[in-house]
């Protein structure tokens, strides 16, 4: 008996790294030393005496369903990178380097080029080096064509930029700006509902999935539940030099009270104000066919908003100057002693 | 319908969490900001204008399946911070801060607390802050009970004290450090060897793996394929005061022919004397019920010797004389064209 006997190839992992090699390499950063292939990887960080490494780690959830059943293995490469770079960011951090834990039954070299492809894309495209990365082929742990990934994101912000939740204060305006879609979290709700409307209308997922809507202009569920998880580090980087920025929150897993009180601190809250923007179609199409009542998408979707920056009440005109998409949400109030912290007035 | 009912229960992951965040807290080192909760961790580096950061990702691959059926879950969090650990001690740096992933169908706080819990313990006997983690509940994802888990740490390294494999030169000698075990790599083949010979026998897997053994003195097959991946950061501080240390390989996926090249330049390769060291009674058994060739035992297997160390021959007595268990395995030659680079002698 011999290791490929047992479900473990590994001229199908080299083939698989083969593919994205250059794309990997295209993403080196001056500080990278060294090349792939050694046990870690290597990155010059040194100088600066208030530096502050800022880490993070997250997945995709079960949108890698999705993607699957869709076919749309890159996106999720660049979900999970743009996830990282959000988080890392609502802490003050700009990217420095990136891993990818992927893991799977049987590799399927393809596949993995698409989405490691993607994820060194995604990486490049945010001046974010792809320094390291494993691929682990798991037999029996998965089921056939199944494949979880992981992301593991380091940045750097120097000690006097980092972003407090500390630093908010009564009075503070709250900015919002739009997501694209569910981003990576609240799929397991959203692929349940749609599974069910399936069943109702009679169809099998993909038939639901796949038919033209015309509260999505003629799109797709598919398409609007596939879309990306919107980077926002230009538009940070563009309102802090436009405004005073105290803090962010990304509305990820938790939705609005599991993300935007991280921003706050303990005895603050958020009073939003929820006709300042239109909530898109595809979180509409799936609240309303799976009954889900409004607290419960707003504490697992983010709705329409997919980071919330807390600033300066003075700066308020400067900053949606700065970012035309930017909506004024409201503004941070002593949080009710019991209540939940984000009021919607 | 609500994220409950689709199989998230955020109040699980609450749960989970709550019963580890004590033990994360004592892995806490000074440069650590803030507190668990943020949507990153903070970690203060600053000062040295030479240093070089050492990041590594690493899963425990199949032996999970084996800490299920065996119950064995502490060792699996243990597994991958030793893991991580050698691999950034293979570039010569010290570990700074760890991240965790665990991802599974239906979040089991208790068996999370106790593959955490054990990644925390091992991070604090480490000096390394557990600086963030994320859990994933992916509801048909993974059948009942399988998790999986994937570790990222980042280490730290003098730019002149960086093991380089380019250092390495003929006459080099080489020295090893005995594994406790498969440590985290081969288990697919184990496993696929361990439930032919149990269908063999007549018995269920779990029977074979908890037989006594009299080539195991008495032990079972069971906990030697669960005995934890050897940590080698203490042995390797103490071999490094002792002597000038070109390299070091990390024999893990891939075993000699995989790993022992990386420590070495391309032109050379390494003579090992099989004789040096006697074989642990797990490789055998395993081989043997599997009709293992030995060239594929040594291409899959550590078969007893998890680390080697490159290092300048006049040092060879210093560093056996620091290392009671080293054992001298070899020397560093010219590879000959067109053969692998480890040859047996």
């Amino acid at each position: 008996m011999n290791y490929r006997q047992a479900g473990v190839d590994i001229s199908r992992a080299e083939d698989a790294l083969a593919r994205i090699r250059e794309k990997v390499r295209a993403t080196n950063r001056p500080e990278v030393i060294g090349d792939v292939g050694a046990f870690a990887g290597l990155f010059r960080f040194g100088g600066s005496r208030d530096a502050v490494l800022v880490a993070t780690t997250d997945g995709v959830g079960t949108k890698l369903e999705l993607a699957r059943l869709l076919d749309g293995h890159e996106g999720v490469g660049t979900d999970l990178v743009h996830h990282c770079v959000n988080d890392a960011l609502a802490m003050g951090a700009e990217p420095l380097f990136f891993l990818d834990y992927f893991s799977t039954g049987r590799l399927e070299p393809e596949i993995f080029a698409r989405v490691v492809g993607a994820i060194a894309d995604a990486c490049r495209a945010h001046g974010c080096a792809l320094l390291g990365g494993e691929t682990a082929e798991l037999p029996g742990m998965y089921a056939p064509g199944v494949y979880d990934l992981a992301g593991f994101l380091v940045g750097a912000v120097e000690r006097d930029a980092i972003l407090d939740p500390g630093a908010a204060r009564v009075g503070d305006v709250l900015i919002g700006l739009p997501s694209s879609g569910l981003h990576t979290n609240g799929y397991s709700l959203a692929r349940a509902i749609v599974t069910r409307h399936a069943a109702d209308e009679g169809r099998d997922e993909l038939g639901t999935l796949n038919a033209p809507r015309p509260e999505l202009r003629g799109g797709t569920l598919g398409d609007a539940l596939l879309a990306t998880h919107r980077s926002y580090l230009e538009d940070v980087r563009t309102l802090r030099r436009a405004a005073a920025v105290r803090s962010i929150a990304h509305l990820t897993g938790g939705g609005w009270e599991g993300n935007l009180p991280r921003a706050l601190p303990a005895p603050l809250g958020a009073a939003i104000d929820r006709d300042a923007w239109t909530v898109p179609p595809v979180f509409r199409i799936l609240g309303d066919w799976g009954g889900v009542p409004d607290e419960e998408r707003f504490a697992t979707w983010n709705m329409g908003i997919g980071l919330v920056a807390v600033i300066a009440p003075e700066d308020e005109r400067a900053a949606l100057r700065a970012l035309p998409d930017a909506i004024s949400l409201g503004a941070v109030e002593p949080a009710l002693a019991g209540a939940q912290r984000v009021r919607w007035r």
